[in-house]
């Protein structure tokens, strides 16, 4: 195993109504003057925002507003709030939402922050030195970005989708009521679960250091997630699965299933971000898409975690060789995907590249990661373009 | 479930030689005058204290440093802590050792930077509203406060063991190498993985709300950690098992395992506070004393959670009625404590209360715990004297 730290700061307030106490979590970190910043309207028609407003007019903390985060969150909305926010002397951030919220709400924060271009610490030229304080009201259970050091921006310009990590970033306070996400569209819950499970899934499949807890960890959430996902898909409305999954999203991203590894694979995360940069897909259904080739292409390299994979979380049969058994964890995640109505592949997810915009994926993607990366298998250009074609 | 609150800001630094950062880790949380607090000779005799020292010195941080700090910690030596901080104009305490030292350091940074007695705090007369902050290099794997809220304390008059749960006590940094867990007497080893485990048992066995993550989570752990203290048993030295049982002390105690229940059951801890404050044994080992005959006496109340244990923790056999299960699972924990050498009894534990001390720690029990307590199941002072006796 490798030495690690772990660092997760964010005060969770996990429960029913527990929007009621953002104002006195505000004050408890200090917020005086807040930027609210949440996505499309369904926060709005919802009622939650104003729930917020009406809790701080009540205390007495002044605020300004900024809509319009939208999935793959942009970066042009971004430097909007770093004016507001500049304008307005604005020192506490309030992310409504789900993770385009939240991460479009740490880039605003580094902006104000820090001198300079944000778009630097996303292209990866400095690294930021400090961050607004940031609070989260979690509509979406996904991205688990409420506790992660996580960020990432899409520049419109070429279409370029990165990622900023950071401790400066984490949220000093996370609100997690699973009654808010219960309104959230099936596909949407489905996106949801899928980012989760890949969230551990990338810090599972190493080749680089283990720690039997960090594996029963995972491996429990795992299962937690597949299990609820189903419930849900059934049952949108039932609080416990609710629970159950958003719970899993923060726990899933904050570190906690990563310690004493080499830090994880993300190869399926940097090419979906590509995917997303250039489609706009969901996520959650641009990683399923992915998964199953990569998974293929790498499970030889990483036969032990497959294995492990496959007996401990999808509880496939434990008979026949190690690649036996690991291509049947494989082939269960996937028939777990498509009983959740997840993609398999880039044609069930509703895109089909071109050739060339293939290369072009496979090529910026290589860029992305500064050559080639991964950790269950390291992958270069021509890798990830044969996974993106195995994903057709 | 239960809505639920989660706040581990504590920044874990494990592995190797970490020690080392001690004092670029003391600058990053602002601290400019050191209390250097520890127990015994170990860390003296192990050349910890002096590393430490030297390091401090390098970095041109001055510190004071007061040692002494015993297994059940007293009161008279926090007020001596108080009182030299007081003087030296201490801002940060870093305790280098295991649950002794943390745990008095916390009763000074309580006593420093709050009005009045300490020992109110404890007594359950007040509550503390700050608390001096608070690093830890940990030389103990056991009681998990270097990122629990929790401090235990005993004062000498009357020998009254209480312990004080508050946030601001958090530390702000652990630096954990599971090296310098490895000169531990194996008795003291298995001592900490008893204490370990029961952190996360007793927030397991419970009647009032339950998540099925964080059952998985505990589950996890609880296999992970007695499967490791059968491997320290034997190899002592083993650099990873020391990893995985060190990392899983603070995952039992910083409140992880216990989310979404209703604060867990804590009645063994609550009786075994009555042996140590009378016998000073090792707490461990009395948990590991008292666990049967509390198990026995409540597990009909949880016969669900008794089940789920002696399943999924200890992994018997799943024959036979619910209740023989649970009996299996109970039968199976103490064959566990055995095997690595805990007593499952008080006559192995190496004590042996009259009549009168028997009843006199079921009363100081009940009293402390408001009159009766428990959520497997609720005892109260008769149920704890019939516990007490049949451990004997």
């Amino acid at each position: 195993m490798f030495d690690f730290k772990y660092f997760t700061p964010t005060k969770v307030v996990f429960g029913k109504n527990t929007e009621a106490k953002v104002a006195e979590l505000i004050e408890e970190f200090g917020g005086t003057k807040v930027l609210i910043h949440y996505g499309g309207g369904s926060v709005v028609r919802s009622g939650l925002l104003k729930k917020v407003t009406d809790t701080l007019d009540a205390a007495g903390i002044s605020y300004v507003t900024l809509g319009g985060a939208v999935p793959n969150p942009r970066l042009s909305l971004v430097y909007e709030g770093i004016k507001l926010c500049k304008k307005e002397n604005v020192d506490f951030l309030l992310a409504v939402g789900g993770g385009s919220a939240i991460d479009s709400a740490k880039a605003i924060g580094y902006g104000v922050a820090n001198e300079g271009d944000v778009w630097d610490f996303y292209d990866y030229k400095r690294k930021p030195a400090a961050c607004l304080p940031l609070g989260v009201i979690l509509t979406i259970a996904a991205t688990g970005s409420e506790m992660s050091d996580s960020s990432v921006i899409t520049k419109e310009e070429g279409l370029v989708k990165r990622g900023c990590n950071s401790d400066y970033s984490r949220a000093k306070f996370a609100i997690m009521n699973p009654e808010l996400t219960m309104t959230l569209p099936d596909y949407q819950t489905a996106c949801g679960c899928t980012d989760i499970m890949m969230h551990t899934m990338e810090r599972y499949f190493t080749n680089g250091g283990n720690m039997e807890i960090t594996d029963a960890l995972a491996e429990g959430l795992l299962r937690t997630v597949k299990k609820n996902a189903l419930i849900l898909y059934k049952d949108p409305k039932n609080y416990d699965a609710r629970a159950e999954v958003m719970w899993a999203g923060s726990l899933s991203h904050n570190g906690l299933t990563g310690c004493g590894n080499d830090g994880g694979d993300w190869m399926t995360h940097k090419m979906e971000h590509e995917l997303g940069g250039l489609y706009d897909v969901a996520h959650g259904a641009g990683l399923a898409a992915i998964w199953g080739s990569w998974a293929r292409y790498v499970y030889k390299n990483c036969l032990h975690r497959f294995k492990k994979f496959a007996l401990n979380v999808m509880e496939v049969e434990n008979t026949g060789t190690d690649e036996e058994i690991a291509l049947r964890g494989i082939e269960a995640m996937e028939d777990f995907y498509r009983s959740i109505e997840m993609p398999t592949n880039l044609r069930e997810l509703g895109v089909q590249p071109t050739e060339d915009e293939l290369k072009d994926m496979a090529h910026k993607c290589a860029v992305g990661v500064g050559g080639a990366k991964g950790s269950a298998k390291v992958l270069d250009e021509a890798a990830m373009l044969e996974i993106f074609k195995a994903s057709m």
